[in-house]
C-alpha cells in the first residue's frame, strides 16, 4: 500500500499517537507536520517514527517566503533552513512549501512572485546539501492573497525548472489543483521534468465552511474524480507515497482509529485499486 | 465616464429605482438581471432604460448549459433562446453566460466542458440572428464545482474560439480572474482575438464569509491591482463598459445612493483616471 497518513487529518493526536495510529492500522508511512515534531523534540519524533518502521513522506511545510522587510526576509532564511535540516533529520527526502500570499498592503502579484523565486534560489543549494527537495505546493486559487501566489501546477513548475530536479519538485494536491483546466498536461509534463514530489489527496466538498481552509473532506465525499487523477498522475511516472492530508473540524473530531479506518477503506475504493489494474 | 452599474450591486432596488439611481447619478450605463426584469417587465423595462437615456451594458445571465437529461437539456436551451431574445429587445449586445458546474452525481470535468461547447453551438447562429454575443465568464475556480466548469480565461478563449467573434466572446470579471500567472497573456489574446465582451469589476476581500458568493467588495477594498488589470483589458483594445458588479449583503444593505457614490469615487480613483493618463 502507497498510503500515507498526513497527520493533519488527525490533527488532535500528538506525533507519538500518530504514530501509533499508523502502526496499528497498517499505514506504511506518515507526513509530518513542524509544530508537532517540535511538540515531542526532534530527536524524540525521529527515533519514533524510525522505530516504528514508517516512512516519512514529506515534512510540512516550509514556505512564506515574501516578507519585504530585511528582517523579514532573513527570519523566512532562517526558518527555511531549519525546516530542511529537520526534514533531513527526520529521514525524508520532502519539504512541502507553502509559499506565501500579497505581503501586507502590496496588491503586486508579479513582484511578489518574483521574489519568491529569489527566495528559493537562495535555499536551493542547501536544499541539495541536506539532500531534501522543496516540493512547491500550488494552493486553490482562493487562497492566493493570503497563503500563496503560485496557483497551478504550470506556474510552480515554471519556478521549479529555474532549479535543480534534485533540489525544488512540485506538490500535486487533488483539493488545490482538480478544477484546472491544464491539468492533465501540466501532470504530465511534471513527471516528464521529474519533479513530482508528492501526490496528495482529499476530497473537494461543499457548501465551503465558515473557514476555507477547513472545507477539505475524505475521498469519494466530494466532486473530485481521483480514478482519472491518480491515473494522470501514475501515467507520468509517479512511484511514491499518496499521502492523505484532510482539514476538517469534523474529522479533527471524530476518533483517530476511526478516521484512519475512512481513509485506508476510501484509499482501496477510489486510489489504489483502480490504479493497480 | 465608461462606468455601468450592474444592478445586482444594488440588489434592494428594483429596476426603476436602479435606473433612477443611475440617472441621478450621472452613471451613463447599467447591467441588467433578468429577474428584475421579469419583475417589472420586458417592455416596461426595455422602455425605462430607453427613456432614461442608459445604454444596457449587458444582460445577465444565460448559461447552466450542463443537464444531462434530455428535459433539462431542452428547457437549459429554451432559457437561453429567451435571454438572448431579451436581451436583443433591451438594447443590449451582450449576454452574459455562467456556463454551469457539473451535473448532479458527476464527477466528469472533461464531458461536462464538452456538453456546454455541444449547447453554445446550438446557441450560436441564433445569438448572430439575435445580434446578440454570448459572453462566456470563467468564474473562479472555488465555484467549479456547482457553478461553472470554466475557471480561466484560457479556457473561456479555447471555448469561444471555436465559433464566430460576433456570436460568442468572454467576460474579464477581476474578482474571478485576478490570480491567475497567465492573466496578461490571456486578455492580450483575448483582446487580438477581438473577444472581450465584458470587463467587470470588484474587489477580493477577506475573510470570504460563510457565502462564498457574497464576498465581493467595492473596488479598493481589497488585494486586487486595478491599475494594472485595467491596463491590461485596455491595452488589449477594449473601449466598452466598465461594469461593477458587486455581490455583498453589507453593502445591499446600504442605501443605493451612498453606493452608487462609492462606486463612482472608486471608478475615478482606482480605473478611469489612471487609464486615461
Amino acid at each position: 500500500m502507497r498510503l500515507s497518513l498526513n497527520q493533519i487529518t488527525t490533527k488532535r493526536w500528538s506525533l507519538p499517537e500518530a504514530v501509533q495510529g499508523c502502526v496499528d492500522a497498517g499505514i506504511p508511512a506518515i507526513g509530518l507536520w513542524r509544530d508537532k515534531v517540535a511538540d515531542t523534540g526532534l530527536a524524540e519524533a525521529a527515533k519514533l517514527v524510525r522505530d516504528a518502521g514508517l516512512a516519512v513522506s514529506t515534512l510540512c511545510r516550509g514556505g512564506f517566503l515574501t516578507p519585504t522587510d530585511p528582517e523579514g526576509r532573513r527570519a523566512a532564511l532562517a526558518e527555511n533552513l531549519r525546516a530542511l535540516e529537520e526534514a533531513a533529520e527526520l529521514g525524508t527526502d520532502t519539504l512541502v512549501m507553502v509559499v506565501g500570499g500579497l505581503p501586507d498592503g502590496s496588491r503586486d502579484l508579479a513582484d511578489t512572485r518574483e521574489r519568491i523565486a529569489d527566495k528559493l534560489g537562495e535555499l536551493a543549494p542547501h536544499a541539495g546539501d541536506f539532500g531534501v527537495r522543496m516540493a512547491i505546493e500550488p494552493l486553490h486559487p482562493m487562497f492566493c492573497a493570503d497563503r500563496a501566489v503560485v496557483s497551478t501546477l504550470g506556474q510552480a513548475l515554471d519556478l521549479a525548472e529555474r532549479f535543480p530536479a534534485d533540489q525544488v519538485g512540485v506538490v500535486v494536491d487533488s483539493y488545490h489543483l482538480w478544477w484546472d483546466p491544464q491539468l492533465a498536461t501540466q501532470i504530465a509534463r511534471a513527471g516528464a521534468a521529474g519533479r513530482i514530489a508528492s501526490y496528495q489527496v482529499c476530497d473537494w466538498t461543499l457548501p465551503l465552511p465558515a473557514d476555507t481552509l477547513l472545507g477539505r473532506g475524505h475521498v469519494g465525499d466530494g466532486h473530485i474524480d481521483f480514478h482519472a487523477l491518480t491515473a494522470m498522475v501514475t501515467e507520468a511516472g509517479y512511484t511514491g507515497w499518496i499521502e492523505v492530508e484532510i482539514f476538517n473540524e469534523k474529522i479533527w473530531n471524530t476518533p483517530g482509529e476511526q478516521t484512519l479506518q475512512t481513509v485506508i477503506e476510501r484509499h482501496l475504493a477510489h486510489i489504489e485499486l483502480r490504479e493497480t489494474r
